[in-house]
């Protein structure tokens, strides 16, 4: 068959970088587990009408078949691949609910997929790593302020460049479309979204022409779009806008004690950037979108925020707000940079060179003695000239060979490959350097 | 919405089930790069015909579309999700054949989907751990007892019944068959496979009526699936049924080597079993089916075996072998009979109660000392009555729960809910119990 090729928008490392990757999840995990967050995953595939019950969604769905389906048959397996980890979970929450304790949190890292024409670095499969709380009935506000705090910690735990949250409310912003006397708040939140890709002038004429706002209501709204702050002060500027209405007070109530509360905790997180509408049409409050240092134009890292309609079945409703981190968003715009990379290709610290096929015995077990002692170790492939062994090594970087014993109580010896220092050695006792153990990521 | 209900043959787990996991593939991950494996993650989605070219599967794909792509069009994109994880590697090893050093040790742990009708505990999705070496033109036999006894030290670090590695070699049967002047062996090796399920009797039936085959053949091949031994004995009994074929004494001469060297490194881990015949068209010679003790009946736990011809493009050629652990199989099953659970369903070791909601941020600050010690903690939902604020470490498996100082000078206190022994303690320095720091597996 011919060489086969990559399928845009699916992307797949290289071992190194895999490495890179598993080491990201690990250490996101960990955090989030300090945190007191469970781990939960879901299948890869939901029923049709639950992904697409929130809309707007619809032309991003993976949808499955069956091969040897009948051409017209399984109508009632009508199955799409999750296209978040958000949706899933509500129905997981509704599911499981007289099963779980609420407050509930989860952690969620897994991949997602959308079938959108890949186009500008977009993914169609990638890995998201997701926390949100969800409580019955009601949610308190300062898990508004937790979900972005914890966040934070997991990307600081990372070697990448500082991540900022800049944070908006919905209700703000719909509060303040009420207060202008808008018919329809959503739709211009929805043009007011393309800010960033379009810029203003487009916006207001789309504002203009398309959802027939006057001059002085677009000009509002680009106005309040256009509100940044680092502290509450974003408070007093809407204000002056001279905007009145009940909604609008409460939005603005909560994204000051998010806030404050956010800031004290961990200062500089967030951002209050009233141009953040969120695409998806489930938030209802806060919401997030986290962007990198330096690769601001990308568009965001992190995005989330809370929803407090998205889990109902009947008169239960579990209000929950969440953040979910992109994972093969943050590692493919450094690995493109050439901003991370591995020490190197393979896990392994040493390679036991084998003398002859008939001693591979004895290679095997000096390999299995540093295993125990947790040093990851391969044996070499052939007994081949220790120059080419020696190879074998450098090519992966492997750092160490180790030459077994020629005599049943002769001495071993190990090699740095790199210095060219050989010295003997006990498989029982020997110790690489620290920093050799596992590979490094390095961020040249 | 109604509530929803569950997808028959894609298991989701409560969150103590899913640490349970997490743990299992955290320490097979472990055990396989400490054998130098290295990570590799492939895309969920292979172009169709690469997933059918090794025939015998088709039934089970899955084909993607996208919900808006044109009703006709878009037959370039005919994508199916992966049915297993060595089809896919074996096209990641040709696209970057040039990028990679040979041979090539890779692990892999995804989940893979199954388009099949639900029935006898089959699942639809779940999760493999597979290694596998790959070389360029010829590999090693060594790597064919290497794989096992990676594999069977990967399961040893879980808390599962003791796993036995059934082995055959492909070459030895159809050899033995050609020997008998058979006209299709494999077409005999796919109706023998099915011995486990209907029995010696309609296997015979099956052999004469359907292929062809005389009384003499048919027994003969039943003969040599009879066999099974613990050490290379099954050699000479094998030359005793008196066929003989250059094929056969070579599948002999591969398996003997294998099992000497592998139970010669793990001993009682591998089983010749001549009955073993794995349904996939692309194995060549080495075969394995990993069974659990207790849970024989239930199929294989894991599988694999050497392919020489699945990775090929033009002259390049890359035989491997490998092994797959059915980590959702060994799960489910566990889970099934009881004999696994965690020991609570949240990762938090610490609950930290609130006094009020205004010195909340005294609970986080408290929280937040404990992490950094590595000591997973939450903070209480609300400023409700001790008595619940203990309940809600309770329901959820929560040892401590920590009640901060009531004046900035003050006493901080640490109950163990369990004992009821309460006592002073300073989050800078206060350690749980090494045992409770994270939640445990136990094995009823």
């Amino acid at each position: 068959m011919a060489r086969p090729t990559a399928l845009s928008g699916f992307p797949e490392w290289l071992p190194g970088e895999q490495f890179v990757e598993n080491t990201f999840v690990e250490r996101v995990r960990r955090v989030f587990e300090l945190h007191g967050f469970a781990p939960v995953e879901t299948r890869a595939v939901e029923p049709l009408d639950q992904l697409l019950r929130k809309g707007e969604t619809s032309k991003e769905v993976y949808t499955l078949r069956r091969l040897q389906a009948a051409p017209e048959g399984d109508e009632k397996e009508n199955l799409g691949l999750h296209f978040d980890l958000t949706v899933p979970f509500a129905r997981y929450v509704l599911e499981n609910a007289g099963r779980l304790h609420f407050p509930f949190r989860r952690y969620q890292i897994q991949k997602v997929w959308r079938g959108e024409r890949p186009q500008e670095g977009r993914y169609r499969e990638f890995r998201q790593a997701d926390i949100d709380i969800v409580d019955r009935d009601s949610l308190a506000l300062h898990y508004d302020y937790e979900v972005p705090v914890v966040a934070a910690e997991a990307l600081a735990a990372l070697p990448i460049p500082q991540v900022t949250v800049h944070t908006s409310n919905r209700k703000l912003a719909q509060g303040f479309y009420q207060g202008l006397e808008i018919a329809d708040p959503p739709a211009v939140l929805r043009v007011v979204d393309k800010l960033d890709k379009i810029g203003p002038e487009k916006v207001a004429t789309e504002l203009r022409d398309t959802l027939g706002l006057s001059d002085a209501q677009a000009t509002a709204c680009l106005s309040l779009a256009g509100i940044a702050t680092p502290d509450p002060s974003f408070a007093e500027r809407v204000r002056a806008l001279g905007v009145k209405s009940d909604l609008l007070d409460e939005g603005l109530h909560e994204l000051t004690v998010v806030m404050e509360a956010a800031n004290g905790l961990v200062p500089g997180l967030l951002l209050a950037d009233l141009s953040i509408a969120r695409g998806l049409d489930y938030y209802t409050g806060t919401v997030y979108e986290a962007k990198m240092r330096g690769f601001e134009k990308a568009g965001a890292v992190g995005a989330g925020g809370r929803y407090d309609n998205l889990a109902e079945s009947g008169s239960d409703r579990f209000p929950g707000v969440g953040i979910s981190l992109g994972i093969t968003r943050i590692l493919g715009l450094l690995f493109g940079a050439g901003a991370l990379a591995a020490s190197r290709q393979v896990p392994a610290c040493v390679l036991v060179a084998v003398t002859s096929e008939e001693t591979r015995a004895a290679s095997d077990s000096v390999a299995a003695a540093l295993r125990r002692r947790g040093i990851a170790t391969e044996v070499a492939p052939a007994a081949a000239k220790f120059g080419k062994q020696i190879r074998h090594a450098d090519r992966r970087g492997i750092p160490f060979v180790w030459f077994p014993a020629q005599a049943p109580d002769g001495p071993h010896e190990v090699k740095d490959i790199r210095s060219g220092d050989q010295a003997a050695a006990d498989p029982a006792t020997w110790e690489p350097p620290a920093i050799d153990r596992v590979p490094e990521i390095r961020t040249p």
